[in-house]
């Protein structure tokens, strides 16, 4: 199914997916940032099972399969979080993964892998770039699902917006990280059903800004990344396939200097007290931008699997 | 008014605090640990406006003072939660506060009280001791508030107890770091009230455990504690003033071997990405404990203010 085919869900396909998400995803909370002048909501998704809002995405896929689908296995590509929460909903069924992995995906998310029975297999990131982009995963058995590009997948974080506007009915503005995409397209989905209107922003790092770079290009291109407190460096682009929703879905793009996304970093766990990934540091930086302060802004708190050598290294970056 | 004053105090005066707690106060997420084989729940108080639940408690005090009350100032001694609260709930009335504090308090905390504008007075820890005790701040006007032996700061600590039956009318176990004594009784007198039966738990470390010395003494004693990743080394002993309600209110004390304390900091913050003060990890690690695995267990995380510095010496300690 092409990723486009998320234009043609509805308010009810959102709703039933909620339903099968909360078997497995808690509704997290939206905490209330507490900054003087300003309308700043943290949800935190990081408290999820698994860590990350993928248990969301792979919990409404999964549960959609049928017996038949599912006899051969789950094959899937994901940099860490999709592949945990791809197991945890395949273990209500008892179905076997396996997950392609890059070669710098972090430690921590591989040995949570191994805990959950998931045969890994790394590759060189080029190589592993090229399974996200083809789907191809070479041979064996078993049904791929794409981290990113499914539209079931992109459904199930959809029901994000749901609890947010259960939450915070009067949110005007929604920052997401931006990873591949699958979150900030769900989300904008489903509010454009539930609440047109609602801006909704993506964020990149200046040193690593695919979405920026093919919103200038008007197609995706390829951008040499430099290595960042968030990633490693190399090439990457916008996957083709996501390019039509994200066109036409985000609203927005805020691209953060570095250094604001470590101060961002060690504010979220020193004063808020939640740990999370690099790449929600991001949002939340963005968030706290002066563009955004008369706004009534959620920040997406996408992930929470960070190593510690990787939570110590990023809190030694500021005094 | 004596602690004790706190038997009197009925479901109507619990539901009252909780409607002026929410002044300044989030209701805190209850959130699953996700533990196969446990039903174990955390209610995040480290994610309250100042870190700590001691928000609900400063504010059911400083919004039932009178005007003349508040004329002179406020003045407490407290090792730091306290203080930050009191002055958040002192500036809705643009009261100044005064606070004494222990020469080992936290720096992190400090210098939160510097930003909020409360004049801090360190003193050895001996002396600061003898103020917690005495309530004896010497010459200098001002209403003095205690951080742990205030009625009504008990009954706002007593409203986590409503909190958690709203979300959680089935647990039977309560879970509580013990400090002072202040956060184990007001909400051991509400859930008294609520839902009796409901299991009062206090955790000390084995190291630094002066409730439970004083249970076996039938009276507080002095302990000599030795130096903890909690805590500087010391004497100390349960408040006289407290122990009335605690030998009354608390079920049962579980003391924690520093490394179990230290392996739960350590899983809070990487696997369920809260940042916790040392005395909540012991909390954690006592609601751990075998004996109360076929319980319905809420922990309460009381707070998240660390050390930069702390946080990373203590993610250290284990491998």
């Amino acid at each position: 199914m092409p990723p486009e085919a998320l234009f043609s869900r509805d308010v009810h396909d959102f709703r039933a997916a909620l339903t099968r998400v909360q078997k497995n995803a808690i509704k997290s909370p939206l905490i209330d940032a507490g900054i003087a002048g300003r309308e700043l909501r943290l949800k935190a998704e990081n408290l999820q099972p698994g860590g990350a809002f993928k248990i969301r995405c792979a919990t409404n896929i999964v549960e959609q399969l049928s017996a038949g689908q599912l006899r051969g296995g789950i094959v899937t590509a994901s940099a860490g979080n999709f592949a945990p929460a791809v197991a945890m909903a395949a273990a209500r069924h008892r179905v076997p993964v396996t997950c392609h992995v890059p070669a710098n995906a972090a430690a921590v998310k591989l040995a949570a892998l191994e805990r959950l029975g998931v045969a890994v297999v790394p590759h060189p990131f080029e190589d592993w770039w090229r399974i996200m982009a083809t789907r191809d995963a070479g041979a064996g058995a078993g049904l791929f699902l794409h981290p990113v590009c499914e539209v079931d997948g992109m459904v199930g974080n959809g029901t994000i917006a749901l609890e947010l506007l259960q939450d915070w009915p009067e949110l005007d503005t929604v920052v997401v990280p931006f990873g591949g995409g699958g979150l900030i397209c769900g989300i904008a989905a489903a509010m454009r059903r539930l609440k047109p209107g609602v801006r909704i922003v993506a964020c990149e790092l200046d040193a690593a800004a695919p979405l920026r770079a093919a919103r200038d290009a008007g197609r995706p291109v390829r951008i040499a990344r430099r290595a960042t407190f968030a990633n490693g460096p190399g090439e990457q682009s916008v996957l083709d396939a996501m390019w039509p929703l994200l066109r036409d879905l985000v609203d927005e793009v805020i691209v953060v200097p570095e250094e604001d996304a470590v101060a961002a970093f060690r504010r979220l766990v020193l004063d808020h007290h939640l740990v999370v990934e690099a790449q929600t540091a991001i949002a939340f930086a963005a968030a706290l931008t002066p563009a955004l302060e008369d706004r009534k802004v959620a920040v997406i708190l996408s992930g929470g699997n960070i190593d510690r050598d990787a939570l110590v290294r990023n809190l030694a970056l500021t005094k």
